[in-house]
C-alpha cells in the first residue's frame, strides 16, 4: 500500500488528538505505529491507554516538559535532533507502517532541527510508510512536500476566557 | 469540573478522530465517554479498539451507510431524531462525563433533525458535562453556542488526486 505524507498544522485544537487517533485507527486495522514526540515530555493521559496497545503502537518522546513559551536550550536541541535521527533509522527498519512525527513543524520554528532536516526526513520515506507531521507553523517547504494538509483553525476558544487545561480533556 | 461545549467543524480531516481520541485521553483520565455517531452506520477500523475500552467507552451509531451524498430517506430521520432523543435521555442520566455528537452538524444540515433541535440539546447540558459535536458545515448558531470551535480546514488533499480512501488510515 503506498503511504502519503499528512500534515496537522495551524493554531487550533486537534493536532496531536487527530494525529494519536489517526495511529489508533491504523493499529486497530492491524497496521504498526510509531509515534514520536517532540518538544513536549509531558506525560499526557491518552498514552495510558495507548500503552495497552503497545504491540501495535509504540511511542517515544524526544523532549523535555513543554518549553514553548521560553527559549529553547542545548538539552533540548540535542534531544530532537537524536530524536529525528532515531526515528529515521526506525522508519527505514520496516518495522513500522505508519510514522507520527508530533510537533516537528514547531521543532522546526525553534530551530531544534532545521526544515531541511526535516525535508531530508520526508524524502528518505519509504515508499509504503505514513507519515504524519503535527504542530503549528508548519514552514511552506514541509506544506509543499505533503500530499495532504489540514489546518486547523481556531475559530473560538474557551482559554480566551482564562480557563485551564483540565485533566482528561485537554492535557 | 465544569464542561463545556465543542465543536469541530469545516472541510478537512480530522473532526471525528480528534473527537475519538478526546474521548480516548478522557477515558485515560477515567472520565466515562458516550460516543453518538449519527449519519453514519459504518464500520471504523477504530471501533475495534475503542471497544476494548468499553468499560470507559461506550459507542452507539444511529444511522445507516453513509447517505451523505444522496437523499436522506425516512429511515435515516427516524434513526437519527430516535437517537438524539436516546443520547439526551443518556447525557442526563448521570453515567457519562463526556457526550460526542459525531457528525451532528451534517445531520443538521440534511435536516435528519434541524438545528433547533441540536440547539435544544446543547442547552440541556448539565454542567459538568463537556459536550463534543463534530461534522462539516456547523450552523451559525451552534458555533455561537459552543465554547470552542476549531475548523479542520483542507489546504491541501491527495483525494484531488483520485486515490480512495485506505483501510486504517481513512477507514
Amino acid at each position: 500500500m503506498k503511504g502519503y505524507v499528512q500534515v496537522y498544522t495551524g493554531n487550533g485544537k486537534g493536532k496531536t488528538t487527530a494525529a494519536l487517533g489517526l495511529g489508533l485507527r491504523a493499529a486497530g486495522a492491524g497496521l504498526r505505529v510509531y509515534v514520536a514526540q517532540f518538544v513536549k515530555g509531558m506525560k499526557y493521559s491518552e498514552l495510558d491507554i495507548l500503552e495497552k496497545l503497545s504491540d501495535s503502537i509504540t511511542i517515544r518522546q524526544y523532549g523535555r516538559d513543554c518549553f514553548i513559551f521560553k527559549k529553547p536550550e542545548e538539552e533540548d536541541i540535542r534531544a530532537a535532533r537524536e530524536g529525528l535521527k532515531e526515528v529515521r533509522e526506525v522508519m527505514c527498519s520496516g518495522k513500522y507502517d505508519v510514522i507520527v512525527l508530533d510537533e516537528a513543524n514547531i521543532a522546526t520554528y525553534y530551530n531544534l532541527f532545521s526544515v531541511d532536516d526535516l525535508l531530508d526526513f520526508i524524502r528518505s520515506k519509504p515508499e509504503d510508510i505514513e507519515l504524519v507531521i503535527t504542530g503549528r507553523m508548519a514552514d511552506p517547504m514541509v506544506i509543499e512536500e505533503a500530499d495532504l494538509v489540514t489546518e486547523m483553525k481556531e475559530i473560538k476558544h474557551y482559554y480566551q476566557k482564562g480557563i485551564q487545561a483540565r485533566d482528561g480533556i485537554e492535557k
